[in-house]
């Protein structure tokens, strides 16, 4: 999960901008393209922000990533997505928590995880093929395979939803991974130390109270997890 | 986890202001104190967001709530601490996943969630009793039971560190829970329909590499769970 930081070679990373540059344990950080991918293909929500005048506004999203699009969706009317087409700043932050790091000292104590921060201003995607694709991307960062299977949408559905496109572009990540890492002189501390790994996991899925008894789960929703499995 | 919406008992939750008066799927909201501090005290970690002109940017931190108080740490040079404590709008979101919700339609999928957004304006927290109890409450909101086990921080490492109050007084909780609602003619759609849940999960506990052999996993920390049992 380490990796080798930021880098200059622009086909595998992006270039820090004022905006991306790491301030604090810029050691964690990487501007890695298949990081940031990985991160944002194996997350489920995100947490959109738009400001106004000087007040943030932070709400959690349903999100998929495409080739080097993030596409969010919604109601037509959704506050958020409006000041994003609207021309707002955004800033989307993607999180993974991988474990509770338990060090000897409190002031070691930490949290292995992965994250990306992505900058940029959004466009509203009017082009009927370009949505499809969205809504689909959306549906399928879920549950692979799902798609092919459900009611597609309708015109009027079409209608009442906002796709919204944010280059990922001006992106970084920042990930910390391994051990405590104490004091030299706090090792001999009598405490129990290690790491707690945390995963979001899937319990067993429950039938909808109107679902047929003829129906039966599918294999790509049986044994869910992230980051999916690639079929 | 469906609550009754807002309330005008002002013992019981909290008034609705400009800012957390909920926009869209009003029917998903609560004003509840008893609801929204439970969703922050199963939760691990906040986003938090702050202003620059109209550039939000929002990293995800580490928190702990006490009575009404939301407290977050970091080091001196922290860029986001240091913009809250020089007066800076926050908004600080809590989100946890519950659970996929597959619908016949692309359309009705949604997520069963619950989520916390909180405003205001932090304050540093300068009295050095309130500063261990807040250092306390950050420790055992991960894992109760661990402050009293640990070293505990030096006057060197207080120092170094920058303790952030945000009163949780202007705040709203937004939740969805049950199975997919599908418009009526949808429901004869042959596919499976109904709810994958999700949870952070703990695996088994991961020993320090240093970790001496006779330094047994504690019981607070062995089946680890959110939220965190009562002791």
């Amino acid at each position: 999960m380490k990796t080798d930081g930021p880098t200059t070679d622009a086909t595998a990373g992006f270039a820090a901008t004022p905006r991306t540059t790491l301030k604090r344990m810029a050691k964690r950080g990487s501007y890695d393209r298949s990081v940031i991918h990985a991160i944002l293909d194996e997350a489920l929500v995100c947490h959109v922000a738009f400001a106004r005048d000087s007040q943030p506004f932070v709400v959690p999203m349903i999100y998929a990533r495409h080739g080097d699009s993030l596409y969010l969706h919604g109601s037509t009317a959704n506050r958020t997505l409006r000041a994003l087409v609207g021309g707002a700043q955004a800033c989307v932050t993607v999180t993974l928590i991988d474990g509770l790091v338990m060090a000897r000292s409190a002031f070691h104590h930490s949290v292995n995880y992965r994250s990306v921060v992505l900058y940029g201003v959004a466009s509203q995607v009017t082009d009927e093929t370009e949505r499809t694709l969205a809504m689909r991307a959306l549906i399928e960062h879920a549950a692979q395979g799902r798609w092919d299977e459900v009611r597609p949408p309708t015109r009027e559905e079409m209608l009442r939803t906002l796709v919204v496109r944010l280059p990922v572009t001006e992106a970084s990540a920042k990930l910390r991974s391994g051990p405590p890492l104490d004091d030299e002189e706090d090792y001999a501390w009598p405490v129990w130390a290690g790491v707690i790994p945390l995963q979001l996991t899937a319990s067993a899925a429950q039938n909808d109270p109107r679902l047929p008894n003829h129906v039966a789960l599918p294999d790509y929703l049986a044994g869910y997890a992230r980051p999916p499995r690639t079929r």
